[in-house]
């Protein structure tokens, strides 16, 4: 194997791509900060018990191990940041006020989640901790929409789901009790055979519910629609008058309801969304509440907030044109160098030539050239 | 142990040191794009031995290693980005023109280089490709002490030195073949004695060009002199001849040179610097010429490039003052929301209060608030 050939599924990004990804990544923490967030930085490694804290055991497939020659304790690589947000929020910064936080980092993945997906996704999202209210997710959700306009984006399809609706199903029936990743798994499947087997024993009112669930997505009518059809729980009444007070906040946006899409169903503790775009099958973003994270951290604290994947969002934006850049000659002269300064404090990207390489920069659009005429240095146009 | 403990040696950043160290971030990618280099992104894990391509055994001790589930190969986490970047200019890219390409990202050590010191440095840097010439050399050196001057640092020493010495001493000597690594160890540690002993049974020629390199340094005298009591290898006379020229280029930065400080010594292969600040120990920043990595890869390319941590160079700079922001209401009222919109477009950071957290804001500097007045949002400016 030649040493160049890097692992499947894990790529360089080069220049092009690079600096697409480096505006997107600017252009969202600023507005972020804006909207009051606060950047922290959490590590690439900590112990798997703190990763896995609160998350399913999907998450513990998906995260890399290894020993750290310190402890001799497990570490992973983080597959995801929101853990670790969490942790951060609930004990290092440990505030009792509302504490707004964002973050943008590489996550590791043992296995792509599917063909073409990337292991190395880079994460950038936003958290809310201390407020329980809708106010705060549809905060969140308003941030998703604003952040995929600024990746150009504004054809963009809201997904509402709720964990509540399952959760109350669940509580209610003795029965169930020891299916609920199947029936997780199978709901999220929309596989209506499987969920007819796995619920022939269950008490009518279950079953008929699970067996609802998948056919329940659509527009705003849906939320109506379930309140007929499924049963009259506390916990669902709750989650189905959440997802109707989401989409009034929600304003002019495209809401779509899908009660069956519970991915991130074992993470979270509430109402949840994702936002799709025109042509592509996967979300684009995802988000929702998971009060009993900070919790596991020996602080409970609600919290709510979504993340998106930096690179597949930079791929959707037109690649930007070559830079213009000024080509001048290599030299350490101090008029040279006074004016190669003045130029670049400007803004202008300004390449000296090294001796004998003096027509190479053709990653960039070199349109002017620094020349002497007459003991000055002039610009002069390129044709 | 609590689960929300970290390994030694890692830490998060929280959002006041993560905001200087984001700020600085941008200074500096954008300063290496005013002198033309392009930002790439190599990713956190690559097969072991792309990742230790032309470097040291010290290298391979320093990283973390897993197993690749999809290949069974042994993957790195990479514990440093130059080898990474010289790939990707040595086969994907692969021009013949001069690239100029920078890099930012974490990279990951399985022992801390000290007691204090981070095991997640936040490495930073820029390579010139496909120029043997000092010019390379002397511009990476400008740009690495530019990018001090941006994280306020203007008092920096430079410090040459070149692998060419001690190298042409062991190419002159068959009996130090099999010692390079331990003569590197005691010269980078000054340890005469150790040298003495060692050398015991070496040339004469071989044994006092050794014992001499421990007190060559100091200022551009030392070139000098080392001429003097340095034995006349043509390979010594280049060394000599490069620090010289470089020491020139240098202008009136203040320079110093030391023959014996030989950290990267197995990765380099010409000059190499590092940058001192009154008061701290360790380099703030490390470079040299690497030419034999592209070869390494299968396509020989001079090299020359230079890497700082970005965690500790934001330790250096004074913490910024708390943002000045605006408190909102909360609401979605169209009026209000255009309102906030505007605020933002401009640049304010404008919070909304979360019903039941209407005082909460404390880690902004919340001087105004927006408030409605007969009709109309108005700023009101706070006590």
């Amino acid at each position: 194997m030649p040493n160049w050939l890097l692992p499947e599924n894990i790529a360089d990004v080069l220049p092009s791509e690079a600096r697409k990804i480096e505006e997107l990544r600017r252009a969202l923490l600023d507005n972020f900060r804006l909207y009051g967030y606060e950047l922290v930085m959490p590590p690439m490694l900590e112990y798997v018990e703190s990763l896995l804290t609160g998350t399913g055991q999907d998450m513990e497939l998906r995260m890399f191990k290894l020993v750290d020659q310190l402890s001799g304790r497990t570490m992973g690589i983080r597959a995801d940041m929101t853990t670790q947000v969490a942790r951060i929020d609930a004990h290092l910064l440990n505030r009792s006020s509302i504490t707004r936080l964002c973050y943008t980092g590489s996550v590791m993945h043992t296995r792509p989640s599917g063909l073409h997906a990337t292991r190395e996704p880079l994460q950038i999202g936003a958290e809310i901790y201390g407020h329980a209210g809708l106010e705060a997710d549809a905060e969140v959700q308003e941030l998703a929409l604003a952040s995929l306009a600024l990746a150009g984006i504004s054809h963009v399809r809201l997904d509402l789901c709720h964990v509540g609706v399952l959760r109350a199903i669940i509580a209610n029936d003795e029965k169930t009790k020891h299916c609920e990743a199947a029936l997780f798994g199978l709901l999220e499947a929309k596989d209506i055979p499987g969920l007819k087997e796995i619920s022939s024993n269950f008490d009518d009112l279950t079953r008929n519910a699970l067996l609802a669930l998948p056919n329940l997505y659509g527009d705003g009518k849906t939320i109506a629609h379930a309140r007929q059809v499924l049963p009259q729980l506390p916990g669902i009444t709750k989650a189905l008058d959440d997802l109707d007070s989401l989409i009034k906040l929600a304003g002019t946006t495209d809401v779509t309801v899908d009660l069956a899409d519970l991915r991130g169903y074992h993470y979270h503790s509430g109402a949840m969304f994702a936002a799709y775009v025109p042509g592509l099958p996967n979300a684009v973003a995802r988000g929702g509440r998971y009060d009993h994270v900070g919790e596991a951290f020996g602080r409970a604290r609600p919290a709510t907030g979504f993340s998106m994947d930096l690179r597949e969002l930079a791929r959707l934006m037109p690649s930007a044109g070559r830079t213009r850049a000024i080509r001048a000659p290599w030299g350490k002269e101090a008029a040279l160098c006074s004016k190669l300064e003045e130029l670049r404090r400007s803004g202008e990207v300004v390449i000296q030539s090294l001796p004998g390489h003096e027509n190479d920069q053709d990653e960039f659009d070199c349109d002017r050239a620094l020349e002497l005429e007459n003991g000055n240095w002039i610009l002069r146009k390129l044709g």
